[in-house]
């Protein structure tokens, strides 16, 4: 079995793609990272997710909070709450996070290399969401050949590619995708601001998303909401 | 005062990059990591330079070992020995450690974006060590691409900027270099397998590429070593 690195947060996205892996042959290694987000929530959803997933090795990495100080994540910025389609689709949220992919992405690259793997699939969406800039498909066949160039299996011959299964489909088709796949959503994680128990709030931008999505897909949405 | 990140090991190559920065008029923001090196002395090392050149802020931040677990970094490999010029040149050493650079540089690129500064330093030097992938001119153009396109900074306008002083140096322009600038490379630590109490080995590829830089370049080399 071809083995790759699965970049997995626990919510619809990222679940959706490991599933989408998985279906395309991959034994799976799942990555996940504890960066200080306020939404910790989203780490027991990817162990149970990565659980029920099958996956061969589920990492949980942690990232020094210090090296994201004085950044919007670990300063208290409010995250906003019931905006319309057209401010979400405005620009780039307060929930950009300084290069967030870009040192995900490297860590599932050293982690493939180790493997070794030269596979990396993440979840990443470019149309429900263009306001971060490393969501784009130009960022990640620039690091695609970043990788290649830059590490000692790509430079022994070894081609890596970087997989972004889910970056031109809407919300709807995820869900539908998801459900195709036999995907248990209730496993899944989505609110930026959940309560300490862990409901989401149902307000944010990644709930307002999320339940757009299954709405336009003509399916009930098995999370629980606050409001 | 521009603002520039500068990646800190504390040994020779970043140390001069550092004086490199701060001669053109920069203010420096240093970065270290502690990913369980086995020379962890070279962070004290960094303490000691970042203090001795006056930076502005220097941060050390902690790398989960997990991410490299699997990897020579970890794993108990022996650091060689008394190799020869031809050895060292000819390909990729078992001290290289996976998506070491593309992981420090993604962090000096996150930090910078918070600072804010678009410069980017680091002290990769391609002539004396080919081996790595991740030191040649070729891969620090592809990062910089990247991180144009992958931040927000550089979606809004910001053009970052890595610079590699040291890329095309021998070693013993770079002893050289240092010394015009002032630097009491005394400071300074290379080995990659000192003794407890931080002794220089004197045998590994950075012990030997430093002694022939300062034999090179007639200089005494300050520090002390085992052998």
């Amino acid at each position: 079995m071809k083995k790759a690195v699965v970049l997995l947060s626990g919510g619809l996205d990222s679940t959706t793609t490991l599933a989408i892996a998985r279906s395309q042959g991959f034994d799976c290694y799942a990555l996940s990272f504890d960066y200080g987000q306020r939404h910790q929530v989203e780490l027991e959803a990817s162990k149970r997710v990565a659980n029920a997933l099958g996956v061969k090795e589920h990492r949980v990495a942690q990232l020094d909070p210090e090296l994201f100080r004085g950044s919007a994540l670990t300063d208290d910025v409010a995250v906003p709450k019931q905006r319309t389609d057209e401010e979400i689709g405005d620009g780039i949220p307060v929930t950009y996070v300084p290069c967030r992919n870009l040192i995900f992405l490297s860590f599932a690259a050293a982690w493939a290399e180790i493997i070794p793997a030269t596979d990396i699939f993440l979840g990443i969406n470019a149309l429900d969401y263009s306001g971060y800039p490393d969501c784009r498909p130009e960022f990640i066949s620039a690091f695609e050949n970043l990788v290649n160039l830059g590490t000692k299996a790509g430079q022994e011959g070894a081609r890596f590619k970087i997989h972004a299964p889910l970056v031109s489909m809407t919300k709807a088709e995820i869900v539908r995708k998801a459900i195709d796949l036999g995907v248990d959503l209730s496993l899944t994680h989505s609110c930026y601001d959940p309560s300490p128990d862990g409901i989401a709030c149902g307000q944010c931008d990644a709930c307002l998303l999320r339940r757009k999505g299954f709405k336009e897909a003509g399916q009930r949405d098995p999370i629980a909401y606050a409001a």
